[in-house]
């Protein structure tokens, strides 16, 4: 589970082809690369295959070289591969509102080493959560909402990210829909966190919705943006048990946690690069 | 929670009003029963009140008399209230199709004293559960359906249902729409298990569409029937973590589980008298 | 579930005996007191009766002639009772050493509301968590251990509770065993979070005698600290999966979601008055 | 997950060195096999490495060269394997006393296919259980314990094992302490459930013990025997959650479940081979 701090993750993938692990397996032994951990899985329904390893390098190790070698070998099986290096720190970018439980949640698991990545910045439409942000000594960008031109301030919102050098940007309870230029910008590498158990409850008020359905489960959902409104693939869901004491407010306060867990885990598998986009769904390695 | 062998069960509600509880409890100490265990429950939203009680009746104790008693005290606050007596056990029908998971699950608890009720008939659309019905000692009926005349077995299904006695039917992956009025007559008294979260994955094939969509999580959802299918107050829900690795068979296998769980559950809390209807939700006490 | 600005919450407890419930609810409708959530418990095993009640007062409330009534009324039965104003907030001292997760999921459910208490002081053996106190403006006490005199530094603790008019002491990873004498002054009303699932494995290092015995769950637990180290009462227990793939250091890690769940969950019941104590057993309404 | 029925099994494990994976995935790749699930793990602190591969056999496949193929290349790395075919089915004989509920489960999931195993023969020390198991057309093995000569009946019991060419024993609530030569005789192949969470509550009525510790939590423990009582190899635990109004045998009957579902769990990992013995742990790939 733990990443010794010498060790370089490898994931690829391609269609389903007789000797892809092998393909990847041989190429790290004859680099005199140690495997540590190594999981791949072969979808037969998509046809498709995922291969995710972590390795320790030799000595004597030339990442070009060894990115250029990969490659050639790969190229047969129209393989895609992404090699990420020990110390790696993802840059990530956080766009909130006004709810703060996810940010403090996600600043406090990069403070004491849980999550591996460097918030660069945290963008809202208010100025609430700044003092947070400050306190951890990362910029806060407040760009409010003009009803009358929302595309001025998303491309506020795109220049903060894009000058950021952000691998990542997480929609930690940002509230806003993102129009479908932002969301084709983002397709695959923005992370929001719905408070609901995905397909169940999309849109507003997911809490309202449940408490009025009269669920006994309330629950998150983690997904990539896509284009479409909560119908990005699913990375993680989280559940937690209710009842009919639970009025909407608490329902709120109840799924707090929850979302902050899901969205956690959810970062932590694409920061440890574990998440493959399989069409609408993902792998999770 | 196990009640004691001379345990009676008190259930009522009616509106809110100042005085509901001690109507109740002050009754039960001038008729010097005995209180075990007491949960009431006032639901501000609807201004509806709540209560379920255990108790000891004293040596003399004369039900009729009892009933007639409490029904004077409840006048006053609209209250509707139902007694049950320490050794009843419901008869129950139970409706499958060709799973037999829920039967099997519902049969043994009955079996061994889990579910406190006695299953007087199994009705199928299929020959295919006889031989476990009967290895129970519970009459099987079998009605086929013939697609140009559903209404000819639904009036065979109603008519056993109601020469039986039951005072519970439960389906357990019986796999048909039921008629509208099939519907109205087993409203608030049928309990269906849904193979999904509802209202996630309405309608057929639940566990495909969660395929489909890639859902990390799976459940299944317990609830009363009524004349909106798949739409009925819920009574318990549960859930069950799946991945990328879970074709749509392996979701039906791993769902079995946690349908017999929530089946078995609801069934529970309904024969123990645990739930009320309050509009299109429940309260379990 | 969520109290409404005006309620009290009346709590009591005694012997089993017939009409406890009545001499409860009858005085609370003689006093024009509206019950919006009731629950009780005889334990028929220890014989002894336990409630809870939510109520709102009549607009003309007289609190101390309120408790002098009461007191008349409940003297038959022996019962003893605890009478919790609608916006009272109980003053708490938090001592940690270096781990602060515990720490900081305290004070942010606090300053969102979730735990209605007023965080008064910070005790530690260590300086590191200074800074995080003093962001949330609570005072910070750092006193070192001197291994040559730890009554010492225990009276120098002991001190600050006192002066603090503290109801509830919350050792939020303090990791130091406490002296029989200052375990019995806490005895009953400070809580102490044991990360493991108790009584397995008890003592120091849990996470490492978790690891080598192989579990395949590892736990936490919120409990009333007595003078029997890692065995007092029990409030609340939580548990997370792991796997082979977890070292301990993985599994520290994947411990603290859960340790600060599980004590903010105890914390939240002791301080909506919902814990009972039932000799080494906890009563939870 | 669910495996496609042509597909076989390989496991492996030797002692970590440069160059296992690629020993094992270049030879499947040269012998055509088509790896469909790979899974591979080296642990750290142990030294060790473990592989599990579902595989495809290509059209012309000779188990015999392939056996002997592999063992050559594994030679260097002091590699043990096992290979198991497509519709390879375990013979199992279970082990009860009078509690049927784990029997009654294991059995149902043999009967719809979810556990690809033959029970040939289900031994007991008492008679009740015989009816289940005809009717699941199984042979009943009734040996009385005679306190003056308990070996006397183990005889008997090892008999029937070794005559059926059984390959995994399930100790399915057998609720006897095996002498510890019989556990020497199952070291590793025979599987237990203990009905708390080991290492809490070892030994008789671990229910009765959990409710008189108060705990919040109850659990069960699917292990491998070895010689020391409760203290085999952990290969699944499950959990679920109780409060102070569970009575022991409440706690009992809230045990069932889980004791079932953790069994059942455990041993689909044992016949999908994806448990090893690493010490006295296990790695569950």
């Amino acid at each position: 589970m733990s990443r010794a701090p010498d060790t370089w993750i490898l994931t690829a993938d391609c269609p389903s082809l007789l000797g892809t692990v092998d393909a990847v397996t041989r190429y790290l032994y004859e680099q005199q690369c140690y495997v540590t951990e190594h999981h791949s899985f072969d979808d037969r329904l998509s046809a498709r295959f995922f291969i995710r390893v972590e390795f320790r390098q030799p000595e004597a190790f030339d990442e070009q070289a060894f990115r250029a070698g990969l490659a050639a070998r790969g190229e047969a099986f129209g393989m895609t591969f992404e090699l990420t290096a020990p110390r790696h720190r993802p840059k990530v970018v956080i766009m909130v509102s006004k709810a703060d439980h996810c940010l403090n949640d996600l600043l406090y698991r990069q403070r004491i080493g849980q999550l591996a990545m460097d918030v660069v910045a945290v963008i809202s439409n208010h100025p609430d959560l700044e003092p947070l942000a400050h306190w951890h000594r990362i910029p806060y960008y407040h760009f409010a909402l003009d009803p009358q031109d929302k595309p001025a301030q998303e491309r506020k919102v795109l220049q903060v990210i894009e000058t950021s050098g952000a691998e990542l940007v997480i929609l930690a309870r940002y509230m806003q829909v993102l129009s479908p230029e932002l969301c084709q910008r983002l397709d695959g590498w923005a992370i929001n966190i719905h408070h609901s158990l995905l397909p169940g409850f999309k849109g507003a008020k997911p809490y309202h919705q449940a408490y009025n359905k009269g669920v006994k489960l309330v629950g998150a959902t983690a997904h990539y943006i896509n284009n479409d409104l909560d119908e990005g693939p699913i990375i993680a869901q989280g559940v937690e048990a209710v009842d009919h004491s639970h009025y909407p407010e608490d329902l709120i306060a109840r799924g707090r946690d929850i979302e902050c867990l899901t969205l956690a885990r959810a970062v932590g598998y694409h920061i440890e690069r574990r998440v493959f986009l399989n069409a609408n769904r993902t792998v999770v390695l």
